[in-house]
């Protein structure tokens, strides 16, 4: 199978997350932070290195800070609910995911207004403009991805932050795309709560996410934190508050191991070698008749290494099963962003995804651009 | 070592659990429901078979209503999120865990009511008495651990399910310390929302709960579904509405393979023999000085595998330390359960926790009874 869908999960995962995990269920079976015998405390100690790593991969100060959360979505669930009240206004991009509309829209209906910033197409430097200009008395908060999950676009997170920090904004970063590849640095991009997808750029295993939360927030979910039992209310301290009843411990040992993998090949091989696949098949695609491209060919520094496109006469589930049929691992339709497909114009064709990881080869991709082109020159 | 920390979470975990986390990252690392490759689709199948095995062995008649979630305290928190609003009123028990009571106290500000009713050293009936006259015009639900996750009582579900479909109240269960173990049907014991730690009486690993909803319910976290993508609000659809960002397909095939493990010992065998290993316990502890014990013989029925007691002049800190050293894995402390403590006069003191599991032996038990003999004699 060549897997072209890294954008939802990476896959494979480094044989060394895996053992993590398997390591874990074998030999630390134990809830974290309830009990003071011998392997609750190892367990504790292997999930506070693990936040450290995090937080210091992350440009983040302080260990504590690092909160692990289910998913990616989870996380901006968390960061969005626990900062906004009825009255705030809070602007996003034109290019997000539903991880951040729906719950956005959730928070209108409590009171919560939000605006939506046009990115598609921008300079960065006019995209800032466009949040500048539509901040109120009442805004709140930023919240926008990092790279666009469908066009692989990278907004000017470094430029926003600085808009954020200048008007006293909450920036809330949703990193899904990006975590991993490129640099983020939480305090010199004035992050204030950066949202992890780590089962795909850190390679961990799913069901895991990280909070990153340099500012206080309120909490959604309540319970059991294994500290300050004895109230009733959740304890104001990072990242207990955050973490109510039992954590996923076999997942954050695959974060270790996944953050530990990344960091060896380094966040700039692997950008680097996803580039320039993702320009390999840009180029590819381009001489293909009749395919349709959404962006300018994948730039370092401007994209993700995530390309969609389409083909004229196909839908994008044809080509999809196409590829599918020949072996091909890769993804059609909206990818849970409608917004980003109204952007672009693709909201009623969706698009076909390709999206390679450190472990795709040339050859995967050579071979993907040979099925298409047979597939269009056989109709 | 000798683990009796099984109600926090279960060690050893089954070889078939292991097994199947691991070969989930190796062969199944797909994101399901999103895409139409065939490993999203067999990771989907998968997934699909898993909650059918847990409806069956819930006695809940749709597959669709089995929930995956974080952990048993997010699926109390959906439940009680999901149903309860402004003006509600809700019952609960006084020997409820932090998972429900700061919830309850979270929606209290939100204007949520709620009362409390006294279990503690109660019959049955008087029990759903105690439920019965506190219910008011405006009672929405009564939520309710099925056993103590500090004294091992258990509550009269049946019966209380009997009254909350008389009166057309929401009944929430909490399942943390019984799933797996004490027989539960959803349908004949009129569960609404059942609330489950798979990581413990079901093997599974941490980071896994379940909830399973037979009734509609409102959301806190929204996000991509892999469904009805295009709108900006949540499909209503369980379990999609329910499980947004991507869900913990690891996690899942190690409750599929907990499940099996279960169903194939039989929950009649793990219960009887957890019952004669705790009987055995408190029979002991019962002949040493000084030893405190809180309940009545632990017997089948009445009671879940768990026991709590203390020895006079010992902090319940020293006896687990004290345990600790000879290897013995116990809890002390209050459990995340001030309120079952308050209940049953430990409040200052919390209890020493000896939970066992079906991999606990006779010989584990009798040590252990050995450990706390010779240091109450040296002391």
């Amino acid at each position: 199978m060549i897997y072209l869908d890294n954008a939802a999960t990476t896959n494979p995962k480094p044989k060394s997350v895996i053992d993590a995990v398997t390591h874990s269920l074998e030999a630390y079976s134990a809830n974290p932070g309830r009990a003071g015998h011998d392997l609750s405390i190892n367990v504790s100690e292997e999930i506070y290195t693990t936040r450290a790593l995090a937080a210091d991969f992350f440009g983040c100060e302080e260990a504590e800070d690092v909160i692990f959360t289910p998913s990616c979505t989870y996380a901006i669930n968390f960061a969005l609910k626990g900062i906004l009240k009825r009255g705030d206004h809070v602007l996003t991009s034109s290019v997000e995911h539903n991880a951040v509309i729906r719950p956005l829209e959730a928070l209108r209906k409590q009171g919560v207004m939000y605006d939506i910033v046009e990115v598609a197409g921008k300079a960065p430097e006019d995209i800032v403009k466009g949040f500048r200009s539509k901040i109120r008395y009442n805004t709140k908060a930023i919240v926008c991805m990092h790279a666009s999950n469908v066009f692989g676009i990278v907004l000017p997170i470094t430029e926003i932050g600085q808009l954020c920090k200048e008007r006293g904004l909450r920036f809330i970063v949703d990193s899904a795309q990006t975590a991993g590849k490129l640099p983020i640095h939480m305090k010199n991009m004035n992050i204030d709560f950066l949202c992890i997808a780590s089962h795909k750029g850190l390679y961990a295993p799913m069901g895991t996410g990280i909070l990153i939360a340099r500012k206080s927030l309120g909490t959604i979910i309540e319970g059991g934190t294994g500290t300050n039992s004895r109230l009733f209310v959740q304890p104001e301290e990072l990242p207990e508050r955050m973490e109510s009843g039992t954590v996923n411990v076999p997942g954050i040992f695959g974060i270790k191991a996944g953050v530990e993998f990344v960091k060896e090949i380094s966040t700039i091989f692997i950008y680097d070698h996803e580039i320039q696949l993702v320009q390999t098949l840009y180029d590819g695609l381009k001489q293909i008749n009749g395919v349709i491209l959404y962006t300018d060919r994948p730039e370092k520094e401007c994209n993700a290494a995530v390309l969609s496109f389409n083909i004229n006469g196909f839908s994008s589930e044809d080509i999809s099963e196409m590829l599918n049929e020949n072996g091909v691992a890769t993804r059609a339709g909206l990818h849970c962003s409608p917004l980003a497909h109204k952007a672009f114009g693709t909201e009623t064709t969706g698009t076909v995804r390709l999206s390679p990881s450190v472990f795709t080869t040339v050859k995967d991709i050579q071979r993907t651009l040979e099925y298409i082109d047979f597939f269009v020159k056989k109709h």
